[in-house]
């Protein structure tokens, strides 16, 4: 745990002189990003806090951490109690907690570029009920007590050939232009990074994991594109890529250019562009239409292109996890292996396909107890010894050109119990009943989000995160609009109907404190199923697994499994072997032929 | 159909004399309803459409009748085409469908007393985005030209003892109370009619099956009550049960009082409460809180002594649709009955019970195609005979002093196709799917709802209605806040969080147009389930069936349902005929009997 004490009583000294009596922080950046650059962590900076989700608050004599249900260990085990109260959400908002807190008169800052306009009236509501006021910074505080903050990425922005976005930007934006059209408004300002990303057919190295580029865009009625970029980020072969119709600005003049929409009508998503931008905007003159980035349902639903080349990514990612699998089995028997050399080990075997541009995620890599964690990230610290007697869960992915991968499996160090099979084999039953769903076009990730749940509900059992989220192609490993979760779940967007072309992660899992982490993950890619006999008039779809990689049969107690879900395992197992044994050596072959053998009926 | 042309013009004559260029016509009361009394049903009287949920937009050259997918073959049989457009809700909302047909500088009237604020606001910015206004009018113009318009209801309030109650009024506005301390408010606006019948322990008969009276309530933060009801209903008997902490006031007093809250803190609920009431609260200078009301959850978790009498009164009513059966099961085959002569037969067994007071609604009596309308209602028009070769669906409940029921059964008229035994045993699939399923505290029914219809996507189909919807007791035979539906489903409420002691309706269906339509409905109770070695701090609920009657065998295919599902079955049927067998005639002792014998293995 790193001691934050002096950190957070210089922010306590700066707020003091800015007249402010409390400071929000929040974990995104300007771009509303889940991972952001270093320059932007000011959340981690301040607390600690190494989880993908949460937010502080820090008044003069109180502060607080607010995490989801995700992080209820991790924020304990990272964020001094001393000085931290642990808060969870969505139990308790922000807005609630501020307002059990706050004094009359109390003034509580916030940067007007790291919320959503949502956000900021929701909290100003509740302190406006308590005689206190929330106050717009000009300069975050943070940023002028952190004397080491890292500079902004100087990384290059690269052309995303046709050739992997199976569409051409032109194409792309014309769409968009369509857009504007039917929504009679003159222009859409892009702030999330990786629409801009798809929009133009670029990407960067800005954020890690995720190959996008810190800029912002805004498309006109036309299709023509005003890009605000760090110029010094643009070749010559990116500048011919992007044309004439893509006028290039540096990044510091965006907020001034969302001053000059006098009198016209412009679109700006109200759940990825902050209040700074629909302030500036109103302030401008133009008539601001909140509506969604129109991007972000078009990057969803993949083109041919793009799923042609996640197989491809698939395939090759799945015999690196073969082979690591395979290694892993022997090392972590023969003991000596940690979370962090096995976590070495596999990116050693992604690398060695050649064509591994990233890690998609930090990965996840946690033996024993810490695999309770559903999203543990190891440490020097952290890096504990895998021990006979464990289960040890892998979570990770990579970045290919061609596509952007996700999976996990777990691996038994010596015999497993009776009860780490009952439930491996009950998260492969909500695995399996997710991977087989049919169901009505539309249908939203939440009305199946139950199959994966159900075999763990019968034992008094659940997982507590959500079931599946949507994957990039060469983008964010996290992407929405669709996800499958209960509809109430932290980060929402499970209400969006399940579209062909979509891809999702199927992920159920579960976790037993203090003991062991289970975690089944494929990627899903949506498709049209066409089922004879069925209403003729009623479109259905179901899914095409695309990961490819043994489930650990050593972990299966197939008497629980229905005959139909033996057959779908076999037939999985009988797939991954075809598809990945021709990029394997002869050894490694003959290991994974064996783990795809037929599972013995019960 | 009716022909309503001359009622639409003569509100077009009014319209104009009111300078208006349209005006909206809700299906609803001054109390949000959902059954409306006679003297507030200006949508059917305008339109003919006698749906449960609609509305209708008139302007000088167009009209149009908004309903969900559950009314799209009723309104084209009910309303006329050839004068109303027929508009699919919620595709199209009526905000939008305006914003598209209105001009600039038109006024369209809405009465304020007939809709939500949020509905307001949302209309009122579609039709100021075109330069058109929304206008609340004084006198709703439908009245002035509605000659033979019913008076109110004079029906007298009833005391509902606390022995069927289980919990004295004064309990319960203590309970309210509380609820007012915890919020820091200093009254409560009570407008929907059950919520004022749970929270006095009256009832009413100012709705057609709903013993509810029109009635407005505020409690006060000290539990006393002010009670705005027409004099004339309350007998000594009533006021001596309300006694002093209850002041009654005449109904029409009721909009004058809500102005006399200047500087206190008033709570009313933006989907209950209409507009008018918000208006007439900020008028009068209260701060009003907009929150939901306070007894809409406490209504639905039933107490140990409503839960007694449902089941008292679900064996009793569980004999009389018995009784039915085995005479339906007859008298259909031999020829001469209709909807109408079935539905009336049923109608007097129930009434032999010498309990009955209402049906809880209009019985839905459908033979052969007309089954396939899942809201169908059978008039003397309508009126079909029962055929050879026709699934009959009969849906239908009893209001009873101890409980509210609601029970859906198929009796196949000679031999069923294959076709129906698959389409049924894919049904009761689902319907057992609910029935077992098991899930943590907090679940809500949108999470559960696709239970019910992965049997029947399996093969392609589905249903276009909710799987399940709250019950009351000696009240609504719908009651919210939970439901079992998808999240998006028109109407909402499927987020809202099972708590044990909530009721709920399990009926899936299968409709196929112009040919036949299948449902099976029990009533559900959510009860706490311990499962042994599951984690020990997760509470997980499960559901009682509480409805008693067969389920037709002679339409299951056993070769579908597996080993559990047909131990589900049998078990079933032996409580069926444990509880009912009692209350029967020995003949039909024998053949409920035969009925409930354990199914044939496949």
């Amino acid at each position: 745990m790193t001691d934050t004490s002096a950190r957070l009583a210089a922010l306590r000294d700066e707020l003091a002189r800015q007249r402010l009596d409390g400071f929000i922080v929040p974990l995104t950046d300007e771009h509303m990003s889940e991972y952001v650059g270093g320059y932007a962590q000011r959340l981690g900076w301040l607390t600690g806090f190494g989880g993908s989700a949460g937010s502080a608050v820090v008044l003069a004599d109180r502060a607080a951490i607010f995490t989801d249900g995700r992080y209820t260990l991790q924020v304990r085990e990272q964020v001094d109690g001393a000085h931290w109260e642990y808060v969870g959400v969505p139990e308790t908002s922000i807005a609630g907690w501020l307002a059990g807190a706050v004094r009359e008169g109390q003034r509580i800052g916030y940067d007007p570029w790291l919320h959503t306009r949502g956000f900021v009236a929701e909290t100003a509501a509740a302190l406006a009920d308590r005689g206190a006021t929330l106050v717009a910074v000009d300069a975050n505080p943070i940023d002028r007590v952190w004397h080491d903050r890292p500079a902004p990425s100087p990384a290059p922005v690269t052309v995303h050939a046709d050739a992997y976005a199976g569409e051409s930007s032109a194409a792309k934006r014309a769409g968009i232009a369509d857009w504007l059209a039917s929504q009679r408004a003159d222009a859409v300002v892009l702030t999330a990074l990786d629409s801009i990303a798809w929009a133009l057919n670029v990407r960067g190295g800005d954020v890690a994991h995720t190959p996008v580029a810190l800029a912002y865009a805004i498309v006109a009625r036309d299709g023509t594109t005003d890009l605000f970029v760090a110029p010094d980020k643009l070749d010559d072969a990116v500048r011919q890529h992007l044309g004439n119709a893509v006028r290039v600005h540096d990044r510091a003049a965006f907020a001034a250019a969302l001053g000059g929409f006098q009198g016209r009508r412009v679109a700006a998503d109200p759940d990825r562009a902050v209040a700074a931008i629909f302030a500036a905007l109103d302030q401008g003159g133009a008539t601001v239409l909140a509506l969604r980035d129109p991007v972000v349902l078009a990057k969803a639903r993949k083109n041919p292109v793009e799923i042609a080349g996640h197989r491809a990514a698939s395939i090759r990612d799945g015999a690196a996890l073969t082979r690591f699998l395979r290694w892993a089995e022997d090392a972590c028997a023969a003991g000596g292996e940690t979370e962090l050399s096995a976590a070495a080990k596999l990116l050693a075997f992604r690398e060695e396909t050649g064509c591994l541009l990233d890690s998609s995620f930090d990965t996840i890599s946690a033996t024993g107890a810490h695999g309770a964690s559903p999203h543990y990230h190891v440490t020097p610290e952290s890096n504990a010894p895998i021990r006979a007697g464990e289960l040890f869960l892998i979570d990770s992915g990579g970045q290919y050109r061609d596509g952007t991968t996700d999976v996990t499996r777990v691996i038994p160090v010596g015999a497993p119990t009776d009860e780490m099979r009952d439930r491996f084999t009950r998260v492969l039953k909500g695995h399996i009943a997710i991977a087989t769903a049919i169901f009505p076009d539309g249908t939203c990730g939440a009305q199946i989000d139950g199959f994966a749940r159900r075999p763990l509900w019968e034992a008094g059992l659940d997982f507590g995160h959500g079931t599946g989220h949507g994957v990039g192609s060469f983008l964010s490993v996290h992407e929405g609009p669709q996800r499958i979760a209960a509809p109430n779940y932290p980060g929402g967007a499970s209400l969006e109907p399940l579209r062909a072309g979509m891809m999702l992660s199927n992920e159920p899992g579960y976790y037993k404190p203090g003991a062991y982490g289970i975690r089944i993950e494929n990627l899903l890619l949506t498709v049209p199923v066409a089922v004879a006999g069925g209403d003729p008039d009623r479109a259905m779809l179901g899914f095409e697994t695309l990961t490819f990689a043994p489930i650990e049969r050593g972990l299966i107690d197939a008497t629980l499994l229905t005959p139909a879900e033996r057959d779908w395992l076999d037939a999985y197992h009988r797939d991954v072997l075809a598809r990945i044994r021709p990029a394997l050596d002869p050894a490694t072959r003959d290991w994974l032929a064996a783990k795809c053998a037929p599972i013995a009926a019960g």
